[in-house]
């Protein structure tokens, strides 16, 4: 009687947002990156993907669907993680014969994002962090999470970073074969968990270049992105270190606005240039740089990926002076329902920043309150039942 | 009986713009930059600053009147001017004693612009060339424009390459008292008569960072910007000095495009960033992009300075193609009434810069239809008459 059983092993993974940014591939086929990063894992509660792998010899084919929309796997990034987890599998069986032979049978994933998939929201690192987790658990791997963190690296290279909870640096590595280019935990959430963040979501814009054709035109044409990858960010990573060891604030703040600015002057060095940052993600600049001007020190630091969104991290002690301020501006639109935002005082903008308040108004959507938080997390809840349907 | 004679010069003086930028100064005091830079002097039809000095003993003080309004003319950078100005008269008069002794009597300057002395429109360049020039015709001094270079460029750096008409390059020089750090001609305007401009003047924004605080803070906090002064711009000279030499618009418009984004990606490097280019400046980067990729070679070249306008520059073959783009997205703003704008034909904006037209209408106040032109000239139509009253 063929085997009909469906396994099933289900994962909550990350949202991972950088405050020393990854741009550049030396290695676009292996993701390998031209500069080590550094990331702050944000808390699950707020931003999560949940994910159930599954493989059964009922399914016809791999499947993989996000949000209830069937995904394209047939992807050279996609299919390195799936082909690399088989492998890894097929050794397992061959040492151990009387596993079952889970390599072998298609895989059905289903994923939900508890967020909008909107651009700039690092959905692709916790989509692959998830993805790989899931299947690790689901074909019992030994690997850990750094090990992991080279397969997820292959799907997207922020991946890398949502396999670890806290504060996670990505070692760009030096071998060819990628071996050595792996996520590892610089401090756990509980080393610093005061850290928060308030993320202000740019009413929604097309995004312009993909961070993915973005990062190579910007490795062949900016002429200060050498500088940038063998000077500068060397530099600030062992900064960020410290600042994250040491709890230092004010540091870790500085060097988060440094690296965004950094990253993003090297967009506008590419040819043709690439912008990111719109005329609401200057306001938050400036409304961020006015709340630290009245503090008397930086207690609020902005980070921009590739897309408008402003990331505004600081701690829980100053959240009435860092959040509090945009709660004031934008406390009428999407964000603030939940008990976090309706506890929260609003805090009266610094004077100055009238036209910046007007700018973000008008130009964000919503906003997500949310902290540091925890690595992939196993989970009972399936998305997939023992029949194997989508639930 | 005392000498109540009116002595009197007038100069027209030209704008320039910069297509290899002036960004940094190694000597603040002296304005003696990091880099050489290389710019197109504007037609004098479109934007000049008309200048008369006058000297007599009926004025009791120097002074200053720019558009009908008194100028503070204590601050350092005039007095260098005039100081220099008066001792080079000095010692003319010291060797030929007929001389009238002009240079211990009080000057009277009267300017007016003939554009909105709005911020990024080089207003201070044709100011100092023209204040320099018209103090050096009333004195009779014997200096060539590259020895007045010198002094207009203590009064405001870029002024320096006002006195030259045409496409001129501002040297860096390595004399510690800026003796070599002089204009030269690197071509007059009739050996590429045929460059265009439309500048798109931005709706009135009070600029943030004036550009001499932001160029110091630049030097001063910038990773990025080392690389910038000791290698790129190096190299983009001698590549502008050839495409002028060779008339040669596709690599002319490459390295304008370049060096402007490398400009503005140091000063988004700097600390804090300095914004000078807004939505509406990435619209019209979109659109000379879409005008290009539709050409199929690069017909237009996009340049910003210390704020949001856009200078785009074209030949005059492509005017159709290039301004006339701007004609039908623009053509209801300020700018168009003067017989080049009325007899260019508009021609449609290529698809897919729907959006970039909305946001140059919301952000466009006023366009600028010039040219490449000549350099200060000296004028019989005086601001003062001969009994020292302004006109």
């Amino acid at each position: 009687m063929p085997d009909k059983t469906v396994y099933r092993s289900s994962t909550f993974a990350p949202v991972n947002i950088a405050v020393i940014k990854y741009w550049g591939k030396r290695d676009p086929k292996l993701n390998l990156p031209t500069n080590s990063s550094l990331s702050v894992t944000l808390s699950q509660s707020d931003l999560r993907t949940h994910t159930t792998a599954s493989c059964s010899s009922l399914y016809p084919t791999d499947t993989l669907t996000l949000n209830g929309q069937n995904q394209d796997i047939s992807g050279a990034r996609t299919q390195a993680c799936l082909s690399e987890l088989r492998s890894l599998r097929a050794s397992l069986e061959q040492s151990t014969p009387s596993l079952p032979k889970l390599s072998s049978l298609p895989l059905k994933i289903v994923s939900q994002n508890n967020f909008p998939t909107a651009a700039g929201l690092a959905s692709s690192a916790a989509g692959f962090a998830a993805l790989v987790r899931s299947i690790a658990d689901l074909y019992e791997l030994p690997a850990s999470p750094i090990e992991l963190s080279k397969i997820a690296r292959q799907g997207s290279g922020s991946a890398c970073r949502s396999l670890f909870g806290g504060y996670v640096a990505w070692e760009m590595g030096h071998a060819d074969d990628g071996s050595d280019s792996v996520a590892v935990e610089v401090a756990p959430a509980s080393h610093w968990p005061d850290m928060r963040a308030v993320i202000l979501v740019a009413s929604a814009e097309k995004k312009d270049v993909s961070s993915t054709a973005g990062m190579q035109q910007t490795v062949a044409t900016s002429t200060l992105f050498k500088e940038r990858i063998e000077i500068v960010v060397p530099q600030r990573m062992s900064e960020m270190r410290r600042a994250v060891e040491e709890r230092d604030f004010e540091a870790f703040a500085k060097w988060t606005m440094r690296d965004s600015n950094s990253f993003h002057a090297c967009c506008l060095d590419t040819e043709p240039p690439i912008f990111y940052m719109n005329d609401a993600s200057r306001a938050a600049v400036r409304v961020v740089e006015a709340i630290n001007e009245k503090a008397g020190e930086r207690v609020a630091a902005y980070t921009f990926d590739a897309g408008p969104n402003a990331v505004v991290y600081y701690l829980e002690k100053d959240e009435e002076a860092v959040a509090g301020v945009f709660k004031s501006v934008l406390g009428d639109k999407e964000g603030w329902e939940g008990e976090k935002g309706q506890k929260m005082k609003a805090s009266e903008a610094p004077s100055g920043t009238e036209v910046a308040a007007e700018k973000l108004k008008s130009g964000i959507s919503r906003v997500i309150l949310t902290g540091v938080g925890e690595g992939p997390i196993k989970t009972d809840e399936m998305l997939i039942d023992d029949k194997g349907q989508t639930l």
